[in-house]
């Protein structure tokens, strides 16, 4: 991740949460031989590649929503392969947004399907091959270690949720559990992890996904992190402020940010250069600070 | 829930957790003509068809675990539909256990992919079709609610992870948040939206899950959660026993319990009788109380 973000000087995370009923009636190839569900997958599938050619040069990640997938059944979850295929060859990273979380044998089984394979009598299966994806740590650390292993065996990242981007998030996650506020409890399940997916660059792909609309925590979750890259989701239509972002930035490693934008790229008149501007006044946050 | 679980005088769930790796080579159907993932989707589609055929007839509902049709990918999420649609056949509740939880905008998608109905140009493409569903909290009420909003719209349930039955759940569920332990924040949660899905016998399809392995903690949730339906796993295989389950029962409300078993009824030699042997227990336990 450290040498893709300076390769192409950007710490922007092209969020892909691709709205079936906002996409035009003109935009399903072979709109004669499918159904319906099929029909919306192609019509996604082609919305997400059209905002990878034309926002992606600008960023370094792509980040599917699984929901946005899962939504249209075993179409939508063969669009989400092929999304992610189509970063991959733009030269991005793809970062499986799911949130899963679930007891150790389960968990494992999360790991085959995001970035392991699963073995059968009949051959191997690939799952998703994502780079990283994101995970609710509610359950704790033996529902989490599977997680990390399965990364770990792969070279991929995950990242936590340790403070979520939405309006309710405080009243847990700000709520204080034992002596500290329940946010640097999961931090510390973030930090006591980082060494196991450390990268040559010191950096760690035991990440944090840490909302940009509450940057006032930015800077002791940093503390309590210093080697994490922090996933902020919540810049632009949900209020959060570029300018606010520079207490999350490890000192001298732009690549300890990946900025989560979505609706503010795929909304623009020009995706492209929303999130060329984006790109640039990241890129300008973490080498002026 | 409740008429059913007269009926078939049973509270027991069966877990569909499928693991393709355990199959025999000989189980998957059409080998000549599919890929790896077609043909283990196949034949986990067989083996969930006849632990339906053969533990079915003692349970009332069947609890399919997302993470194990995922890492099967496109295919494994149509093996997903075509279980839930043979469950419903063989008059079963189908609990889709994915644990989902996210932002709101994301959630809503979540609803749809599960008990809802997506929009399309194309037309409107169903979701799973579930009759409930489990929900991590983490991310507090904002974004819990339009889960509750699309299971309201649906005549569909939902779970809340409250108490979960891992071994390491106790370092963050049972950690005092702000004066009380962190399950009991989660089930004020629960217990705050169960007028919305009260069904007309009382109880809500509001519910809660709770590990059966920490049967200490179910008389206090019971009162907090006093018209809730409790999904208990953790019975059998993770050392859950029936016997102390008891204070799980609202007074005399059978149905306010369901008693998941994934392992130690497909795990045994005559899942039929392993079935029916909960059954009889679970069912002994509510009419002896």
């Amino acid at each position: 991740m450290e040498a893709l973000a300076a390769e192409r000087r950007s710490q922007v995370c092209l969020g892909l949460d691709p709205d079936p009923s906002a996409l035009g009636p003109d935009s399903a190839p072979d709109a004669d031989r499918a159904g319906t569900a099929e029909r919306a997958a192609a019509a996604v599938t082609e919305h997400c590649r059209s905002l990878i050619a034309s926002a992606g040069p600008a960023c370094v990640a792509v980040k599917p929503q699984l929901a946005c997938f899962e939504r249209l059944g075993a179409p939508g979850w063969g669009a989400l392969t092929e999304v992610s295929r189509a970063a991959r060859e733009a030269g991005l990273l793809v970062v499986a947004d799911g949130k899963r979380g679930d007891v150790p044998v389960t968990a494992e089984a999360y790991g085959q399907a995001l970035v392991g394979e699963t073995q059968t009598p009949w051959g191997v299966v690939e799952g998703l091959c994502a780079d990283a994806f994101t995970a609710n740590p509610l359950l704790g650390g033996d529902a989490i270690d599977p997680l990390v292993d399965a990364a770990a065996a792969a070279g991929a990242g995950v990242f936590l949720l340790v403070r979520t981007s939405n309006p309710g998030a405080a009243a847990l996650q700000d709520a204080d559990l034992g002596g500290a506020p329940l946010r640097e409890r999961l931090a510390e399940l973030v930090a006591e992890r980082a060494s196991r997916l450390a990268g040559k660059s010191g950096l760690s792909g035991m990440g944090a996904v840490i909302g940009a609309t509450a940057p006032e925590h930015l800077e002791r979750l940093r503390e309590l992190m210093p080697d994490s890259i922090f996933l902020l989701p919540g810049v632009g239509a949900q209020g959060g402020r570029v300018e606010d972002l520079g207490a999350a930035l490890a000192p001298d490693r732009p690549a300890s940010i990946l900025v989560a934008a979505a609706r503010s790229i795929a909304g623009a008149d020009d995706p492209g250069a929303a999130a060329e501007q984006l790109r640039a006044a990241l890129w300008e946050l973490a080498h002026d600070g």
